[in-house]
């Protein structure tokens, strides 16, 4: 009876390679096929080897070259070829990822999936610039939510929940729509002056950072495009920012000041 | 002159040593001394090297041996020596670590900091679990809140803002507090038989499991208290515990049934 392949779900974590687990490199290195999304960068694809398949899904932000679909079915196919297959996504595979509606659609299919967890973007991002997503007397929590809604539908977002300033709120993928995000947080309470910190491609040698507040992120971010992926950090602790930054050893990067 | 230290702030996860990033294990490995919280494993302690100093501030709910003033002046010491202080704290040393704190007072007294993230308990569960932190249809975001305060001060959370259904919650630090916890997210408006998943020691060989729901969380726990750490998932998501179970490799796991 041929061999069953299986499916591990892989966090690439958030762009630098060194912020892998132990567990993603061993999980790729195993690997017979690598399904990867747009998102995990070039680095982190050389761990797999180099006997092992490569194949593009390229998810991206209003472009799914691949529909989610087609995404399973193909997780499926190499599986039953008796393959091990990574399925590489950026961040973590249990938040924003849809690693669970593949999950479900390969364990009904008889596939037994593994995951390992990533490094989520809103943690690189403290890392690199310091700004903690908790601090006492600043944040109490903090949330992640995405700034946008498959094919353009209304972000249907609870913005009385939202607007907790007790809690640090991380935007992804909302770099469209942040405008009327922060207008919708005012709305419902937070204060104009409320620090916003926006950092795109977070860990890599690509990262930008841009701190506004509230009032003046939309504008600013307009006149300034940022590269996806870019993440909105929003909340009192983006007041550490300053002290805070690490030394800049990355290329371009713009300090926060 | 002396060569000044400097002290990395390394995430070292929710427990599993092979879920530590490759920059944390490089850091800890870099480590002339190691200062550790309680929670962090032996297995990931025996990955430093043999000649470093270790020093354990035991820093656990409800008993800090060592008071935080105390471990900053501890690492403010260490690197005065010349020495690399890696700080090792369980999850990730900025998600109510206070590594900012601590990166805070080391930085005003000249002292460069480095990070390394770690996965953070609610990641780990996820990955052991297979209940996703957000899924399509069950919840657009995330929340990390702690349940407890410092000196067993009052819980002062915004419940109306925390009794989103949309919004997976996930708390920390709130086996003490479950009950209440539950009790005011129903009287905010969460349905009493929301599901609710606790996880110690996620995972560990020591994992352990319990799926409950809103209005019986606080005496079933009550009834079989669990080892700290244990966290609490709570919202729709977890109703995908039944199918999304892993093979359940852990010894002494208790099955999501």
């Amino acid at each position: 009876m041929k061999k069953m392949g299986k499916v591990l779900l892989v966090g690439a974590g958030p762009g630098a390679a060194d912020l892998l687990t132990l567990r993603a490199l061993e999980m790729l290195r195993a690997a017979d096929a690598v399904v990867f999304d747009r998102l995990v960068s070039p680095e982190i694809l050389d761990l797999a080897p180099p006997a092992a398949r490569m194949i593009a899904v390229g998810k991206a932000p209003r472009c799914h070259t691949v529909p989610q679909e087609r995404i399973n079915e193909i997780l499926l196919e190499q599986a039953r070829e008796g393959l091990t297959v990574a399925r590489l996504k950026g961040g973590d595979p249990l938040i924003f990822g849809r690693g669970s509606e593949e999950a479900a659609y390969l364990r009904a299919h008889g596939i037994d999936v593994e995951y390992a967890p990533g490094i989520t973007a809103a943690q690189g991002a403290a890392a690199t610039t310091g700004v903690p997503l908790t601090h006492r007397g600043l944040a109490t929590g903090v949330r992640y939510v995405t700034g946008h809604r498959a094919h353009d539908a209304r972000l249907d977002l609870d913005w009385q929940s939202l607007a907790d300033e007790n809690t640090t709120l991380v935007i992804y993928m909302g770099a469209a729509n942040i405008a009327g995000i922060a207008l919708e947080l005012m709305r419902a309470g937070m204060p104009a002056n409320l620090p916003v910190l926006a950092v795109a491609s977070a860990t890599t040698a690509r990262e930008e950072r841009l701190l506004s507040r509230l009032d003046r992120i939309g504008t600013e971010i307009a006149a300034r495009p940022m590269a996806a992926p870019v993440l909105f950090v929003i909340g009192h602790v983006v007041s550490l920012c300053k002290d805070a930054a690490l030394p800049l050893s990355l290329p371009a990067v713009m300090a926060c000041e």
